[in-house]
């Protein structure tokens, strides 16, 4: 009953008309050729299979789920395969990889529309090429040359798919108290023995083999975080050839019943002393996992992206044609026997803050991407720095930010369908099921919270903040005498100088007391979310006046978004800010008894 | 897994410290008998049954759900039927009923504890009967002596139950648009006939029989509103000694899948040519079904405390349990591999959001069932006329803005349990997927902003809301100079006076633009909320701070969580003050095809 059609248009918006990829990439070698033509075809043609292959699997997917059977076996739903193998004869999985493995070598910046639409179609299937990917980032970083050899071209083309496994049963946020065991066996390969839980694609039928990422201890590692190291264990032992060889002591258990995602397989993995070979250093084994980890985060912004662009589309259908009430201000449609409900200004609010914050994330995540291309492939080493300091601050950002909205719109686009929002055949409260998952993996967020203020922000004295700073500075001094702005310039302004007294004051206290910064995480993530959507509302705003007489409506629509956007959502921060300086005393002077 | 502890504690305080219940009820000629040690003993009795029989039933009551068969059977899930039993024969369903049908005739605002504890116990349980008072509420107040003498004694027993039939395909918020037609038969009966859906509890296995309140239209009735009327049309036609006779011509066409509430039975309910019996007025069958609407709101903002209850007791547990990381203060628990979540700020965060929204809203909840006691029995007409004020004031604050909450606690008692709450096992997804129906059924949350601001503060000028402000104006001049409630007064002093500004500004607005009422109703109903629930949190702190030396820690406990509130929850005004002064002009000023 649910449609879904590419955003192609915005898409194009925020790549060409925004954020100029094809300019940017000109700058950067490997893509210097990667032209608008190229994205374009790229995203219509991944659109059409994320519109016509994933998203009819959607509900059935969900209404269906994962089975498993004894020995471990577990069956993706109906249509599953056959999606994954025309996603792989098409060679979606190559698209942004190595093109010395197979890949097409097309940059994050373009990937990344890909991503979201994906998303749009069934973030359940998504998820399975989503960890594949993070496998093959991870083992491109920090593989040996063999293991590269072995691995990564069977990743790239889709044949194998890989997983994460870190979680453990007591082990979840605090990776330091793991306890799956590594032991040498003196031929280079290491016997790994423990279990792992919620590890997602961690089996299926998809696929000839499947690649785990686990993290485990040497029998002499110290404790904490500095005694984990990482292993490749594969479902099937390859032979010299690259076939999936011997079956090895890794197998599912069982599977978890989830509020969400129902068609993807969450598995409580059983190691049995598995054969497992090290990837990168001894003990190193989670600098290594967090390359895949970061790229994991935007990709789980993505996750919510794509869900809210999907619910958006439509509860605004939705809200077109059910005909209930009258408008307060006077029939609308007299000639029938109600008003469509878009006419009522809360469905309007209700369904512009869906908007507001599809389109503003994209901008913002797009760019991320961008800045991912850039910092690794620029030929300027500041310009790298710069890049990566900007992805490294807006990571936990892409993050958070997006789920937390993506939970928010979700259930936006859920409560304009009334009760036909609770009934599962209209598939809006499936998209508020799988969007819940979105805040709490990958790092809840309020780690996520906790790593940009502690670590990104105060860690460096709010150095890579103020390069951020410098964006919006620059903004504001370019746009500060237009009128027409004003209405974006001002707010955004405001709010940049706010946010500098926020960050020294947050700072002052937490280096006092350790607690204050985590009291003011949570608060702190969102208003740096507001001041990057706000930077990016108010640079869409100055092209949409600049181009409103073109004809194309997009224009006026971006200009009413952002009018909508900096009136009824920005003002979150005048709270915000006030909860984030209301500092650690109502939460710590609770002792726990008085709970 | 999870536990439910019925909180007696918190519940005497709200009775008998803050709101002097048996106070009160002695001024009222009913309840003048009505003694603080038989409320305890009620109250204990009942969470007894709630946390034994009711509780133990929820998570198995989920995964099971209602099962439809051929013929329209209905069967509830395993051990339903039982309870309803356990039910009836302790007595519970005739707690507040009138003596006159066998009822106990104990006050609203002790029954409302027992509401609240049984949707603790289980929500989709809870339901059944709630529709079945519901239902009693309704014939007591507009039936005929037949009417009343045949069905009222078998609802107030238990024996029957019943429900609302309102909804159809297109008509939900929009009654005015219903079609189900009623053709007089001459002998006072009339057939019923059309289709009905989201009919919560109207089928099932529990009773001998179920007594449908219907909305249909006469055949002569004007268009919209004033042409509905209301009708009796029970499942079985009862015969003269009140035995069930002949099946009726209404049946279950099918169950609707949903998101939560698996265990009670939303229906689709086909009326072919039913016999029914007019109550009430022809044509006046809205306001007969109001007064069942109204006692439904209140019951549907206990049922989102009671899962904020279940729920935070449950997250507070396992943030006590689970060691996950050091606390950035210095490890709290050396001897352990690391320390309780408890200690993460943020968690506090998560944990006294609840508490302070469960513990905030049941002294609003009581004290609004208590307005209810005095409205329609207090022997002074102006007191009468005041309590009905409030009551109909607050009714649509207690339906949305509890229930809003709800939502907001319920997932915030998932993520303390990070991955696992994300896990049906854990029982912490289903309290989100259930609290989820609450914002949209018995009008939409936005519906019952514009109740609120259209209606009831609008509607007379601001005279009720004026009457609410003068509790407030009492407790700050009482309060004004106590230094010691400083933190609490000042912030509730500057939002009444805020909230006057505020209405004025809105009601000028709105006089020249509807619109102007709709686009600011959502914040404004959240503005009062806070307004509220800061005028009890005031009070309560005020009644802490006098025993806090008294030894017991509920003292030292409410003034904790009374500072966290007006620390970290309050501010939020200062955004909804913000969005809701920003009026029509970002929502409306947007073409349909720009969306």
């Amino acid at each position: 009953m649910a449609r879904y059609t590419p955003p192609l248009r915005d898409i194009r918006f925020v790549m060409h008309e925004l954020l100029d990829v094809e300019g940017t990439l000109k700058t950067l070698p490997p893509y210097a050729e990667t032209s608008r033509e190229l994205i374009d075809q790229v995203i219509e043609e991944g659109g059409k299979f994320c519109a016509e292959v994933l998203f009819p699997l959607n509900r059935s997917g969900d209404e269906e789920g994962c089975r498993w059977a004894e020995g471990g076996v577990v069956t993706t739903p109906k249509g599953f395969r056959q999606a994954w193998e025309q996603f792989r004869q098409a060679g979606w999985p190559t698209l942004t990889c190595d093109p010395q493995y197979g890949g097409q070598g097309l940059p994050v910046a373009v990937g990344i529309a890909f991503q979201e639409m994906m998303n749009s179609g069934s973030q359940a299937w998504a998820m399975y090429p989503g960890l594949t990917h993070g496998a093959y980032d991870c083992l491109h970083a920090h593989g040996t040359p063999e293991q590269k050899a072995l691995y990564i071209p069977k990743l790239v083309s889709g044949e194998w798919t890989g997983t994460m496994c870190l979680t453990e049963p007591h082990s979840g946020t605090d990776l330091g108290l793991l306890r799956t065991k590594a032991e040498p066996q003196g031929d280079g390969s290491y016997r790994i023995t423990g279990t792992k839980i919620f590890i997602s694609s961690g089996e299926h039928d998809l696929a000839a083999n499947i690649v785990h990422l686990v993290l485990a201890r040497l029998p002499d590692a110290p404790a904490g975080t500095r005694g984990i190291s990482l292993f490749i264990v594969p479902k099937f032992v390859p032979n010299a050839d690259g076939s999936p060889g011997a079956r090895n002591g890794v197998r599912c258990a069982r599977l978890e019943e989830k509020m969400g995602i129902h068609a993807n397989a969450t598995c409580v993995m059983d190691l049995d002393g598995a054969a497992g070979w090290l990837v990168g250093e001894p003990n190193k084994g989670l600098n290594a996992m967090f390359v895949m980890m970061n790229a994991a985060r935007i990709g789980v912004g993505m996750q919510s992206l794509g869900l809210t662009e999907v619910a958006y589309q439509n509860s605004l259908d939705y809200a077109k044609e059910r005909l209930q009430m009258r408008s307060l201000s006077g029939a609308k449609a007299p000639d029938k026997p109600a008003d469509p409900i878009i006419v009522h200004p809360d469905v309007r609010r209700m369904l512009l803050t869906q908007k507001a914050y599809a389109e503003g994330s994209r901008a913002f995540a797009y760019w991320t991407a961008l800045q991912a291309d850039i910092a690794l492939t620029h030929p300027d080493a500041e310009a790298r720095k710069d890049a990566e300091d900007m992805l490294a601050l807006l990571t936990p950002v892409v993050k958070a930010f997006i789920t937390d909205n993506g939970f928010l719109c979700t259930n936006l686009a859920m409560q304009v369908y009334g009760g036909h929002g609770y009934i599962r055949e209209w598939g809006m409260e499936q998209y508020v099921r799988d969007a819940r998952i979105n805040m709490i993996y990958e790092g809840t967020n309020a780690i996520q919270a906790l790593d940009l203020l502690g670590r990104k922000v105060l860690g460096d004295n709010g150095a890579k903040l103020r390069k951020f700073g410098k964006l919006i500075t620059a903004l504001v001094e370019a746009e500060g005498t237009n009128e027409e702005m004003a209405e974006f310039i001002d707010p955004l302004a405001d709010l940049g100088q706010k946010v500098e007294k926020l960050t020294m004051e947050v700072g002052m206290k937490a280096f006092g007391n350790a607690d204050e910064a985590g009291a003011a995480a949570v608060d702190y993530l969102r208003v740096i979310g507001h001041l990057v959507l706000g930077y990016f509302w108010a640079r869409m705003a100055r092209i949409a006046l600049d181009r409103a007489d073109s004809g194309d409506p997009v224009y006026r629509s971006k200009l009413a978004t952002a009018r909508f956007y900096f009136a009824k959502l920005f003002p979150e921060t005048a709270m915000l800010i006030r909860t984030a300086r209301a500092g650690a005393a109502p939460l710590m002077n609770v002792e726990a008894e008085l709970f």
